[in-house]
């Protein structure tokens, strides 16, 4: 298995560029690995977006997150990472991710970023 | 079945048109067809709207939303064509749409639309 | 069974006016008739207001309400009608009347009217 | 599309056969059309059986689901032969159907069938 | 309104006769009138039976369960004259109905009446 | 407010004695006093019965464990006594309760307790 | 048992008096009796304020609470008065009570006071 | 704090010996340590009894159930030392203790033991 | 990573081996791979078992459970392998595993499998 | 055991210093004593916080409240008290803690406090 890389991302044309409308995806099995213990990681992913020119793909999605599964990295690390890689090859209006990550030692951890302004 | 068509929506007079109030449809029954593998998608779609002069009949609602039955069209397309129709039909002050498609490969999309200003 | 009246809702005096709260009434077990089918639709409406000078004593609330039992009124009309009847007996400074009526068809519908401003 | 056929279904040879275990299989995306308005009805399959030479193969089960998706059937008929379909094509030890339809005009129907003895 | 007659009941012939099998229907609107108070008395009904040679028609049961909406009577009495009806009129292997009752005077009540035996 | 006696209990005739069935009813208001503190115990009775000749009336049934509401007894004695009050007054062919206490020093405490046969 | 008191309130000193923070309280074992029926109300207060000088003690508000135990009152004044009790003990910043009462006559109600601002 | 010891646990006298019927306890807040890892382990522990001459004590119990706080023991043990503890003091006709232990490294162990025979 | 083997897991000696008693393990983070798609298949294991002489031991279970985390097989098959592997390295009086796989193409699979008797 | 102190707590650089995310970590493990009465607490912490230069390491924060088992102190103090020490230790630009603690004598409560500015 690879490596992630924001190259595995597909998009197709946003249908409807003249309207600001949202585009929400939950990506509820996502996994990666600890970078320090090497031991499994799982969390619920939700990207939420305003598409400009661009909206990704969902099949290229899957697999790009696909390819953290064998990956080592910190929650705060990973979800910035996604929050990139998504914005480099879409740039949206506006877009925010959520990663619930499930509890390691009786502890859960939820990572929140966001990038542009959403027009409210 | 026939396609798709806002001719099937039907409408009656506001009965209250001096007043500014939501009008909500839950439709949990939706599903259309993939046009890339013509398998059946499905899917909760959440009307709500502040009518102005019109309100749509919720049977013809019905009966519009069947036709997308074996209709081939992408979540983000067809969110917004129904938006378009309801829009062209009764004119709302007010209208947003949200679609909630059921898990494909474990991924979960939900499209959000909207049109016009609600009076807060 | 008497057909809905207003002169039914008896009031009682706010005994704290001086101050601005909240009085939150859930009603679940409304019904009344489709006026075109006959067919019985069940709602639950949940009215919460700021009183001025008086509420609305909850026995002839509830007596009130049971007179749509065989009345047949289409769900915006009955929505409204009730908002209309309270502001008429109780003159409230700010009233809200959610009312989510049981799926017909597949479809699922909720209207909510409000009437005053509320402060903040 | 296609009218429902049994076959449709594709096996594949039961990996422990030795050993009595339960398979269960919940499909929640099941439509058919009801005879008499030609309205769609939608349900959730939950199949759970014993194999003995033979188990049927998931993507194919599916896909002969998916064929009952503009035909004609009441409940009762649909589940009983969606039984004998199976129990035709993989034969096995013990096998029970139960299909849970949304409610119609406020009621809600499910079917139970069984076929063979389950051991215990 | 008619008063409750178990002459609107409709049957159909079993189509699968010689299996017996489980059909069972929720009817969570049902309502009566408290023959003490002339309150009404909302509940949801659970019919669960083994057909002989016929069935009850859903729509028919739906007509047959509106004519207790302005009849009063006892939950005892109510649930244990429906079983009577569906019995006369479907003379099936089994029937189950359990009613319950919405709380009246902080009290909830269900009634679970029984006729046939179940070949377990 | 007066101390619970079974003097209370009032009773009607069984209008079906020739058919064994269950009246089931919750009680999820009970409140008596703890003996040694005097501080409240809250609890939810579930009170379940096969009537002989005598049912019990609801709103007396009400009454009477109204009249626990100033009296302080241990939960395992105040579950038997009802119990016992419940067989005098209604001598039923079989009768369970279930009293489900709610947290007293983070710990819940259920008394379950039966009386006569249930035919099977 | 003796009436509501509201010196039956205990206080301590708010140990972080330069920070406006929130303490949120909830009794879900409330209970007092219809000043027309006599008969027992049940309700869950949730208090939430923002404290000054003084924080009321836990215990005390379990006793104080307790008062109501066999007083008679309405809904609306119940509510306002365990306000204006603890706004004389505690002098809070802000303050907010809901209490949310159990249904009476398949009609449930919600009282919410608020006193003073709510910085933010 | 002290380590666990069955002298803590007190009794009192079983007040309807002559009736076989069960009492259940739910502990929610149960801690101990590990004995490899000394982190702090939690779990609830249910136990249902059906007692013969003597009860345990409420009170007591939370006392004993206390003393494992700081003391160190895998699942397996403190299960049937539990079990074997309350047997010791309180020779039950019946006892069953299901202790769930939250998550470890994202897998959950809950322990089940039983002594005596349940009549039914 | 390696692929899965039995001698991965460890064992403990049952610390009270003339008692049945039941434990159960939930590992709700279980990942295989599809061996036709290449794809990642996800599920909930939950083992129930009577131990005979020897406990496995958990930290040992989840090294060998996350060696199916890159191995291929289907559902019928893990399921089936880690009964073979659980029972031929502890030898357990009774051992049952419910693997229960999130859905695949809107499908969801369960398997059941069992060895020994349970001694009820 | 040790008592609570900020010295246990490690920090890690903010790997994303120029973009503010949300980190929220949550501890449904819990316990402190009471200082009054020597029993434990039990609680819910919730931790939000937008990160300047520093994070907490996560394992750190788990033994660091792990030091409040044996540490007696108000709900109120405690909440403040760990607010504090985060402060102290991370600096960040905000940050927020919620600690739900389980019922006592029937009453919950919850502390929420604050500190910095969350930039909306």
């Amino acid at each position: 298995m690879t490596e992630p890389c924001r190259d595995t991302l597909e998009t197709f044309e946003n249908p409807f560029p003249d309207r600001d409308y949202l585009i929400e995806t939950v990506a509820p099995e996502f996994t990666s690995l600890c970078p320090k213990t090497g031991q499994p990681d799982y969390g619920v992913l939700t990207i939420v977006y305003i598409a400009d020119k661009l909206c990704y793909e969902l099949k290229s999605l899957k697999m790009y997150l696909q390819e953290f599964r064998n990956h080592g990295a910190f929650y705060e690390r990973v979800t910035n990472t996604i929050l990139d890689d998504l914005v480099a090859v879409t740039n949206p209006r506006w877009i925010k991710i959520e990663a619930a990550f499930t509890p390691r030692g009786g502890i859960r951890t939820t990572v929140i970023v966001e990038h542009g302004k959403k027009s409210n």
